[in-house]
């Protein structure tokens, strides 16, 4: 998802400075995340939050959670912020940072975090660009950094080359498998009732399936 | 799948004791399988034969491998053993087991196996008889124990269930996964051209995706 340029997104990103946190300030927090919420509680991140439909979501839905959201484009994490500031109430469990996911143990110290979202990452496709899958070994060992053992991560795509890949990827890490998913849309009505969906899930699950994996790491 | 008794089948299966090898023939040949072929070469099983079609395919397929199918069903096994009687040319590369593929490493020794093909094992979808799936991790272990390291675990299904508890447990049991398919009858041509349909395969690729796991054990 590349989207256009916003006019308004820098300075709206320097006036909401608080919420949405740039890299520098989100390097020197590490270690230190709980001081940026109103409740010290577990803190689960997501990378590549895209319009931030999920996070602000799962914000509301679990207030006994501290919920980051890391996306690289400025105009999307714009565009989630002022979506978390326009509504009703103000959300003292959600915080955005407008930063690199390939930092994420340069931001978290080990075990501050609980566990790792990623929804829809981008596919890569070409086998050239594997690396930059957010489902690549060097990224599966930069959560296992930030997390506990037996820290959690949650993986939703509708891509099927990249979850084939992914599934490969987590096993040959060495994740244990919770459980997987391969068209969780029309299956296990106990997930389905407390997912919440992505800007992406909505749009493509009336296109084919929706794969879902979730394991956590074991040491 | 469950056949209706023929009549026919025990004697022609006495009939056939050289093609179709009982269970206690086949414990007394543990380690001597080789005797059994025209030439030595590697050994890969199926285990859940049905009427054969895979493995008879694979036999004229590729004559520098000998293959042995695995049937618990009498009725099953007599029409897969008929199937090959029946061919052209009798296949000097091709022997079936009449018996319980849960005896694997009853029949055949360490390392006497190249690899083991599973193809639309029976689901047994209740959670109270994970114990019975051939994807079960007291069955993966049988298999390791006839593999060399290193030996491959090929798995085809049509049932989403299965499989989605199969990822799991071949991850879980610490097998490598080489590749994932979760469409394989509408993707990746290659792996297509190569590909011996099953009976299942055949009737069930026309009703949804046909799931495919390639997988090896490492020690
Ligand atoms: C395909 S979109 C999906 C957005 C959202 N998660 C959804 O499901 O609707 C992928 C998002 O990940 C972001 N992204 C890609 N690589 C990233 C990285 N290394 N760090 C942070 N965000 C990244 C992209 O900018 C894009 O917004
Ligand atoms: C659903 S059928 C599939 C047959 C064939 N592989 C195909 O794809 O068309 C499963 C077969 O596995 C056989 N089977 C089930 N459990 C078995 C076991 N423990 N050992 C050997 N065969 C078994 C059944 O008798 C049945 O013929």
């Amino acid at each position: 998802m590349r989207l256009r340029r916003k006019a308004w997104a820098a300075d709206w990103l320097v006036a909401h400075n608080e919420l949405v946190i740039t890299q520098d300030k989100a390097v020197a927090l590490k270690g230190q995340w709980q001081s940026v919420f109103a409740k010290d509680q577990p803190i689960y991140i997501e990378i590549g939050t895209g319009k931030g439909q999920f996070i602000i979501g799962m914000a509301k839905q679990y207030p006994e959670v501290n919920f980051i959201g890391m996306e690289i484009q400025e105009g999307a994490v714009a565009v989630a912020g002022r979506k978390a500031v326009d509504d009703i109430a103000p959300l003292p469990n959600l915080k955005f940072i407008y930063g690199d996911g390939a930092g994420v143990d340069t931001y978290f110290a080990p075990s501050e975090v609980s566990k790792v979202y990623l929804n829809f990452s981008d596919p890569w496709p070409k086998t050239g660009h594997e690396k930059r899958r957010l489902t690549y070994k060097s990224f599966l060992k930069s959560y296992q950094n930030v997390l506990p053992v037996d820290g959690e991560l949650e993986f939703k795509t509708d891509n099927r080359k990249l979850f084939e890949y992914s599934l490969g990827s987590f096993a040959n890490y060495g994740l244990t498998f919770d459980k997987v998913w391969l068209d969780m849309h029309n299956e296990d009505p106990e997930n389905l009732a407390i997912n919440i969906e992505t800007e992406y899930e909505q749009k493509f699950k009336v296109k084919g399936p929706i794969y879902k994996f979730l394991g956590h790491f074991t040491d």
